[in-house]
């Protein structure tokens, strides 16, 4: 019998990503895809820093939300999504580069809530600094929840 | 003998934030100033919103980061700044409205560390919805640290 | 028609904290309970300090996740109980003192999320000293998730 | 000319467990010490559990802290400790067990503050289940702060 094939994973998650506004806003692009894992950079422009000439903790905040939430998202079942319940972010040096780079992955999935991870980036000299680590709780939304 | 008016309070912080550049890449407004607390608002836009059109969890960080940060920024002594320890963002209720309202104040004002925390509401029909409540830890720079 | 009179509200949660083996070892006392509120109060005993002679932070930690999860139960539905799915404790000041005071209350009830915040002081001369401040996040388990 | 034997690193550290009178009253062992690195185990006993017969969760976030704190203090100098400033605990799975082992180390070491994780498991049927995982910032103290 024929069978119409399946939304490709990857292609399914980019479409999601097509109405993400503020991800686009600030210039996030992803480009690994991965059940549970999703990485990605920032080119970071003045507009991404705070008066001190650092990345701004929103910007590390809202890359270490986005990776986290999107790496729950490819483990959930096809209708569900995912929003975050609490997110906190440790700002462990300050982010002074040209390049963010941003890695999230799930720890515990779970039927209704989801618990992940976030690290940011940046190279410096061949040298990696570890700018942000985050924890994110996510919690599972049923299509019929997403409509209302 | 004279003495050269000193910069007026209200003003000093305000030129600090104009060199906050992602806060205004946002859009975010500040209207109020005190000693230890800061208030202020951001018009909801497309740009703003995630895939299922509730502000996403990256402004609502940004503008709890600002407000707290602000509010720690408003007790600190003359030449010293503030950077961000951490930054934990409880999301309570979905955003969706026009404007989004931002409280941060200072809860423990410390030698070398603030605590500081942030409330971010809508109005929807003339009722207030708390969305997210967000706790930081802050910690001073002195002068000679930001110059590094 | 006769009707069994309901098992008294504040009766049921002094009933279920009969069972909360690690409160009694701590010994944390709770002595006020109302929807979305539970106040207590701690004896510091030298078992509480850690090496430098103040309250250890398992000890704070404990004692807001009790408050805070008990507030939460108030509020829950007959045969629900709800479960600590994340705790974020900001220690504002050291303890040091004969008593420890705690308050935990419920900022948002939600069908299956609670967010709960506690706070902690210690009384110094009369001066209340707020030692920490929490955040958390709550579950709610249904009756047939509880017994598996 | 002669010179004292410097005081061992490991007994240095055990001394200072020994004040922990918390750690000994919940009755968490420690058996690694490393440069930023502490592991140790817990005896579950009926004192530990909540009213579901699960770990109660100041159990966990005292294990957390301890393990946290610990591998901080074996990368301070000499004569400088360390006090927790936060601490959040995700729990991931209910600890339902006879013994749990915990693993806590440094991810940034500062001059003033350091950001540490901890991890939290069971052995369930040959089976590891990571039951929470924390994330903790450490402010060092100097010993004239100690004194105070």
């Amino acid at each position: 019998m024929w069978k119409a094939p399946e939304l490709d994973f990857k292609q399914m998650i980019k479409n999601k990503m097509e109405g993400n506004h503020f991800m686009h806003h600030v210039g996030f692009q992803i480009h690994t895809i991965e059940p549970g894992l999703i990485e990605g950079d920032l080119e970071l422009k003045p507009c991404h820093l705070q008066q001190m000439g650092f990345v701004h903790g929103g910007v590390t905040a809202t890359v270490a939300d986005i990776v986290a939430g999107f790496a729950a998202f490819t483990l959930v079942k096809h209708g569900q999504g995912v929003v975050t319940v609490d997110l906190k972010v440790s700002y462990l040096n300050p982010g002074k580069s040209d390049k963010l780079f941003a890695k999230g992955y799930v720890i515990k999935a779970g039927q209704k809530l989801f618990f992940c991870e976030s690290e940011l980036w940046t190279m410096n000299n061949l040298e990696k600094i570890l700018i942000a680590k985050s924890s994110a709780t996510m919690a599972v939304v049923n299509a019929e929840d997403i409509k209302k």
